[in-house]
């Protein structure tokens, strides 16, 4: 079992490892100072590390870290300074509050409550459970935990309650709600700051690389219309592509209405959660107002504020706190990614790579770069099982390279950062709730990456297209 | 049971609060700008919330750097500033170490082995359980979890073997077992950097406050003459001073003996946490010297890769790490405070009270100022419940009085440093193990007050008297 999990561990660190030592001894290229050719050598290692997981993701962050301290490529300051990003707090935070929407039972009312309203038909049992997973996404800064975690039990139940088991009765319904809700959490992944743990690791990145400074309103802004729209147009699609055998489902918001009284009414502690969370985001969108006697409010100092009350009004206890091994975990991988790429980027080498492939690009139009770059960024994902992987490793690089070529920095931020949770749609492996997903048994591969790649086109269509009409709008660019 | 423990919570969060107000809203004195005085106003109702304690430490420090940045006294970066701290993470190690000494089991064995050597008389009991917590002091940052955690089950069982049990039998030999084991680990923690929680906060104060910069090896060098005389010293102390009526204890080591066989030969795990220590120690211990080809290895990665070899060989699990909730704790209220009085240091606030405590100084000799810093900062903990809370209110505008009055600052960094420890040895309310071994009930008020105020008589002997000598010797004045 064990050995199934970890195999050839040793092989792994070994392969890392030389990895690490082939590039530390290669001549660095013209135009790269040493420290910034040793320091990459690691940094290529540990994301190596991050995929090939030869020790878990935090562990695998510590030795990186821990290399680089001993080899004096980095100071023990530069090494975690990461520790002290605003946006790393955050996101500690935000998995905070995720507990307590799931310690208060507030994440799965919401659910069903949405059923209960729109759960009549099995399409509006998709947008049901999408709209759960919207509301739900500032709050809860991973997908695992969001859709994985508090949908995905549902999800199951529902299709239970319909006979749609894995197998043949999986096209009843089964099918449908499974892919629905897995394809939509990659849409409000994009859409909030706070939806996806590896999105305020871009925003860290995009000031070091690009200078451009996103905040929480101003990602929320930028990604609110090409949200909506493939948001409403996804579940369409996949009902089209995935034609599920049962049409209507009113049992469905009858078990909902169930499950409801079941609960009985909200509790002291759920109106709580609610009223602190409403208040949060009332605080996080509108602190860019000038106007506002709080605008400029640093959205952490808001989410402390939120974890205050809900450490004063008792929903979370500090013992609950402690127990937050998923936000310490982020806390430990997440300040030693930030470290390390912002190193990398003041020690020049990532404007260094950009001038690199942009000398293959010499004449093009930033336009014509920008969608070859963001194509190859979305689907270079087919070879990444971590969405964090994926950012870690590309997306400094990308945005630099982006921004050589003339790209506005601001609109070439964010839409690198928002194809980094749409690039999810494309298969069973993306990361950990299509783990959860797919683990379900109701799609075979080929529905899978067929609904996937249809999805892609559609966020490209979207994102691409609508996208930038809309942040030209706005005036971002 | 709950409302007996926090009596008034509303209550003490409302004095608190009302002490911020009131300091806040009072003119600052001359020479104090605004933005010092309003954090003083935060600072010292933050230490208040460490007395009163209306919420766990961690939660009342993160209320008081909330309160910091949402006036707008703090940016979030100054406020988050402590967490990028080396020796943060320093303690953050030390707390995994500690965990792998419990989880394997080798702290026990380390005590059985003293006892199974030294333990044939009462005497010799006591100085083996000393020797234990010696031997295990530089690897577990608390006295809670060292002498409360590894060594009072220890100690309790012996009391036990010997029918000596609170009440009228506790004279025969538990209140001396008990009295000596406590009181050694006041001189244990004031021995070594990562003995106690609070000293490397005193460090990073120490650093900001007068520019000294204290190593784990100029700490160790500096504290281990007056360490082992006082070492040697106490237990005959006590042992005078309560008389236990049992004097010859053969039967402690043949207990010991059968435990030793119990647990068998040492596990492949205790090797490993031996042999990494070991290195660990030597490197901590060697890194000053500038011949050695790893001198200026920073403690801290040090610690992190001694902790990258507990993670390969598997004697600790990364999940292990994530279930730390005494290094959290410690990593979120240290890092607090770390941010809180460097920046306290760094508006002026610290250097404008050294002046004016000063003023009431003038013409004294600095060994004079000294002296009288010293018992006052000793004694002073007869009115503390725990050492960071007198550490944080305390050490700082102390050292920059001694400093301003002319003694020498890393001579009177170590002195306050040291006494942060011993002056432990007080009350039976003086921090965390204090509670544990009054808590077994084998002494009453007076005898451990007693025994306590002769002991600190011992110390300010040892440490003012003695102490100077051997750092003259060291050059280090």
């Amino acid at each position: 079992m064990s050995t199934q999990r970890t195999p050839n561990r040793t092989l792994r660190f070994g392969v890392l490892a030389a990895v690490a030592v082939a590039i530390w001894w290669a001549p660095p290229p013209e135009g790269v100072q040493a420290e910034a050719w040793q320091l990459l050598a690691i940094f290529l290692a540990t994301i190596g590390g991050l995929i090939l997981q030869p020790a878990p993701m935090g562990a695998v962050v510590i030795m990186g870290l821990t290399a680089a301290v001993l080899t004096g490529t980095l100071s023990m300051a530069d090494a975690l300074l990461g520790y002290q990003s605003a946006t790393v707090w955050l996101i500690v935070s935000a998995f905070l509050f995720a507990r307590c929407l799931n310690k208060t039972g507030l994440g799965r009312r919401i659910a069903f409550r949405f059923i209960r309203w729109f759960g009549h038909k099995t399409l509006g049992l998709g947008y049901s459970l999408s709209l759960a997973d919207l509301v739900l996404a500032p709050g809860i800064p991973s997908g695992t935990a969001r859709t994985g975690g508090v949908l995905f039990p549902v999800v199951r139940s529902l299709c239970s309650a319909y006979d749609s088991e894995p197998g043949p009765s999986s096209k009843r319904i089964g099918e449908f709600l499974m892919l629905t809700t897995y394809q939509i959490h990659c849409v409000t992944c994009a859409m909030f700051l706070t939806a996806m743990v590896a999105n305020p690791l871009m925003v860290e990145l995009a000031r070091e690389v690009a200078g451009v400074d996103i905040t929480w309103a101003g990602w929320a802004i930028a990604a609110s219309v090409p949200g909506i729209v493939s948001f409403i147009a996804l579940p369409i699609l996949v009902y089209i592509m995935v034609k599920p055998q049962i049409r209507r489902t009113p049992e469905a918001a009858e078990l909902a209405r169930e499950e409801l009284v079941r609960m009985g009414p909200m509790s002291r502690q759920e109106l709580a959660v609610l009223a602190v969370f409403g208040g949060v985001f009332v605080l996080w969108i509108s602190g860019e107002w000038d106007a506002l006697p709080w605008s400029g409010l640093p959205p952490t100092g808001v989410a402390f504020l939120g974890l205050c009350l809900l450490l004063i009004l008792e929903v979370i206890s500090w013992d609950d706190v402690l127990d937050e091994r998923a936000g310490w975990n982020a806390l430990v991988w997440f300040g030693g990614l930030v470290s390390m790429a912002t190193m990398l980027s003041r020690l020049g080498l990532t404007e260094w790579f950009a001038g690199f492939v942009g000398g293959y690009m010499q004449g093009w139009e930033w336009l014509e770069v920008m969608a070859v770059l963001v194509l190859v960024y979305l689907y270079a994902h087919y070879f990444f099982a971590s969405l964090t992987a994926h950012v870690t490793a590309l997306f400094a690089p990308f945005l630099a390279t982006a921004v050589a070529a003339g790209a506005p920095p601001y609109f070439a931020a964010l839409t690198l950062a928002f194809f980094s949770s749409l690039c999810a749609s494309l298969t069973h492996y993306a990361g950990g709730p299509s783990a959860v997903f797919w683990g379900a048994g109701y799609t075979d591969i080929k529905g899978w990456w067929s609904v996937g790649f249809a999805i892609s086109v559609l966020f490209v269509v979207v994102w691409m297209g609508l996208g930038p009409l809309w942040w030209r709008t706005l005036g971002l660019f």
